[in-house]
């Protein structure tokens, strides 16, 4: 922690920060300059987070040196976490091709389109059983029902199944059904939900929120490591900026910036982040080159039926194409599935 | 809703989306312009919200004509709602003025800042029991005990209490205690919690989302209406943008537009919403001229031993001469408390 | 400046860099922490900036301690810089109603508004002849025969004017009949023309650009005071954030930000800020009241005949009504015009 | 154009408006739905952008049918643009490898990295001799001097010049020396020197402004193609966002956007984009897996002497090993240069 002290800070200001530091078990280096004193606090500062330093008197500015994070850090590892979701690999070069429906509907849709995406290539099935929705006017999800359909789906077509948790009170049913716990881009900072899934063991899609910084969305991942839970997949899925004629902008940099910061894998939904069907397929090879650990893509065999994102759902046959090109670009970008 | 053919699309493609309408009760009106043909959709647009029109063959684009919300909006209700907190009214000229520590820490720093920010001219104490922290490894609040501190510190003072609720399952015991209920920035979206806030009969205080759209601010208050607790309060706390000299954006003229698409109070949170101390007074003046209902700020004697948020809190002698000041402005803007 | 070295960094890598600093004539005190070196450079660090110290083997991170601007900065002039435009000053308590049309269209409408910006309160003239157009199709202003409506308006009126300067060669062009050259969002980094107009000895309107920190928004006006034109005057005119149901979103704190960090005076610009007329009342008064030194504010006899942006502008009893309760409010903010 | 009047609008202000609509020579096409009637307006909406139909009494709302631009819209033409710089072709599949240092500084500097980077497999080279910079006492630019440089170092090595025009004044001068013309971010909207090298016969590289929606972009291009000259190159350089970890945000999706809605090639600026030498190579793969025409990257032999951006420059050997992983991606991509 570096404690930049205001021009006409006092040397008693100075004194008693440099008291409290000690206080803290950490050694305080002080360098006058022209203009400003600065403060070294030598130790781990992660102790001092809870210290608010800026409110002392004659403080200015507080610049951290550390990151705040630390077990999903490269630092704490330095190769890259592999995830095995229901017998499939994700991360280390195993790339995950996540698909199905926005929202499970009923048992026919759902088995048909388990059916198309696997045919198509895809290792892992999605499909939403409990659904955040911006209105409380629209589909809800089918609840406990949906999880029974993606459990039979599984046992139909062999793909571990990876669904949506909202709430704590839901974590222990939905984990009973699925392979994988998704936290939501809404839930990201919903400590509590965190905490929940970082008590139980399956492996977690943690969704970036849509202002989250990245650093702020590995401090999500460390609430569910910090409780014992190692088994989580990043998902960048697109951040809320200015620009309106994407649904949202995809960050692959800070998704690629998350994968140097951290060892765990981090996959791409070009679904959400684009809303547009003609521009996920683009992102999705993008994606594979600028390193992603997988994808996740909404499918719906009659999208105009659908009951949910609808408008942003690739076709069968355009993700069958789509996972045609995406072979093309496996070897170029060493990933294998 | 408007729906916008592409220049390409064909007969057929029209036909079956007018079909479509008339299947969902709504009337077609067709345009044929010089280089695209619009449709019309006559009729309560809110029952097409669930049809991925976006997804038919053909459709370029779909305009969305009413507000997607209901109870909340001024159409629904003309005048201004107002919200008895425990005694306190807030809304249509009547000014909150919610002050206290950020957390709840112990019983002397609860009650000595509580008869400070009732001697200054608060008349509501708000203080969390239960904190959202962005790291794991930070204070997360007294949680129970917190809630007892609150309720006798009300007891003492007579100021009644706003504190926050981030999970279902701790809502009835936040209602126990509490006389308003706090929904934080990070739970704007959380639906369950939304839900269940809904059907409690304790007024609530919705903060907006750093990344949400006023409407969808007011989508998420919609929630709370729908289960028939009308008695919610929105709080403007800033938005996350790419400015960094302040914590967030403070939004007044999003505060404004809530006021005027919806009857419900609007607060504004300066405190979060700079997180620097010296352009609290000048933003609390600039709320209330700018019609805000009231403000929620954060106040503790010694901010450099508080246990978060020190750095943006108000001394309570800084608090009181912010007081006066808004005596001031008050006659001007019409507010009395 | 805080340079931070990365936590393989060697002993020869601190050294290079200590060399390096002592080279440019600054001090260098190093601090060697448990897992991390930090270097202090202690001098001018603005002899540094040219110097891309991140560019150093070794180097994390780069801290900046002092502000890049100086001239235009609080510790350079601890008094608010009063600016004097044709007779009327702005800063300093005194406050600067600015209106008008948002281009001049013909002599018919431009006096037809002056005559009743000034009957209401205004106390200096806006009105556009060089026109910014996001489309090549769109009216691009009058050129040098509006300067002379305006030059015309403001013998009748005694009025002062306000007018835009886009490009290099029109500075002279626009000093010979303006009284103030105001520098449009879209060029508040057009690095040229802040030097030309730093040249000439006229106030200069300088609004911040819609993705421009606060801090740059500074280092701008610092380029014209670098030229030896201390008469610049500000103009917060929103930024662009993800809202969208605002044309822009206004940010009173970061002009707050602006008033503490610098001496020159602050102006507020509510119609460009959110585009719709009815925000534009209460955010005038939020602007007062939040210790703004004035308003800009587009005025129109028949805005649906205006040639450019017609849908923001008040008709001239809105304006008169908005200056009554500016009038209102005046005193409890101390300010007088 | 499909204009929503308000639920209160008077059949005298629907009639004002048809009346209005007529003048113009549109058809005008009334629906009357439940709570709101809605006009279509019938014809080329473009003779509509000068009117202020916000702005007649009774509207609610105004939506744009037609995109804003049409010479440089696919429908305009549907086949890829291929823009012929120096001999080097962008576009259609022609990739164009851009690289040079950010500032000329020098003849050594500039003849060792424009041999190194053409050694690598770049086909053109760029670097700047008139420097935008956003404080007034950092290097601006060695001026015509630079550009006397460039084009020695392009006799030498063969490779076209590309290199930045910053104000009208300069137009000529650089189009004596250079083979493309770069608009900068922050001139995106300096319409005026849009139309000064929409005058000259030498291709442009326009840069996205920083806060521009994909739509302002392909407007700028408009601009230029509107005076004649159709030989634009777009070059995505990331936009300004919350997130702060890169210095901007890629963009990808607005490239691939940029290229469905246009015919233009489309360049990615990885540098600028994420200012962060690590990311470079994943952004530049996934810029071209993407779709992208092209990449623009700052390489220097010293980037710790650099006088500009010393921070995100690559060094040759770190450039030459990108290429090598660029030409692997060529194939799958099935771009060639």
């Amino acid at each position: 922690m570096v404690i930049v002290m205001r021009q006409d800070a006092t040397g008693e200001q100075v004194a008693h920060l440099v008291e409290k530091l000690k206080e803290k078990g950490l050694t305080a280096h002080i360098s006058r300059g022209t203009e400003r004193t600065i403060v070294g606090a030598i130790g781990d500062e992660r102790v001092l987070q809870a210290v608010p330093l800026q409110a002392f008197p004659g403080v200015e500015q507080v610049m951290q040196i550390l990151q705040p994070f630390r077990l999903v850090s490269r630092e704490f590892r330095k190769d890259d976490s592999i995830v095995n979701v229901g017998g499939v690999k994700i991360g280390g070069g195993h790339f995950a091709l996540i698909a199905g429906p926005c929202s499970v509907e009923n048992w026919e849709t759902l088995i048909e389109t388990a059916n198309a995406v696997k045919a198509a290539g895809a290792n892992l099935l999605r499909g939403g059983a409990f659904k955040p929705r911006t209105s409380p006017y629209a589909f809800q999800g089918l609840g406990e029902e949906g999880l029974k359909l993606l459990a039979q789906a599984r046992q139909e077509t062999g793909l571990p199944v990876v669904t949506e948790v909202m709430n704590t009170s839901q974590v222990d049913l939905v984990a009973k059904y699925a392979d994988m716990l998704q936290i939501g881009a809404r839930n990201m900072q919903n400590f509590d939900l965190l905490k929940a899934v970082g008590d139980v063991r399956k492996p977690v899609l943690l969704k970036r929120g849509m202002a989250s910084h990245v650093k702020e969305w590995l401090m999500s991942a460390e609430y569910i490591l910090s409780r014992g839970n190692y088994d989580v997949v990043l998902c960048e899925r697109g951040i809320r900026t200015f620009e309106t004629y994407t649904r949202n902008t995809l960050d692959l940099a800070g998704m690629a910036a998350a994968r140097e910061l951290s060892h765990l894998p981090v996959v791409v939904d070009p679904s959400h982040a684009t809303g547009k069907r003609s521009l996920i397929p683009p992102m999705s090879y993008a994606a594979m080159a600028g390193g992603a650990d997988g994808l996740t893509i909404e499918v719906h065999p009659r999208p105009e039926e659908a009951f949910s994102d609808g408008d942003q759902s690739l076709l069968p046959k355009d993700f069958s194409e789509l996972c045609q090109e995406l072979k093309r670009f496996a070897e170029v970008c060493r990933k294998t599935w």
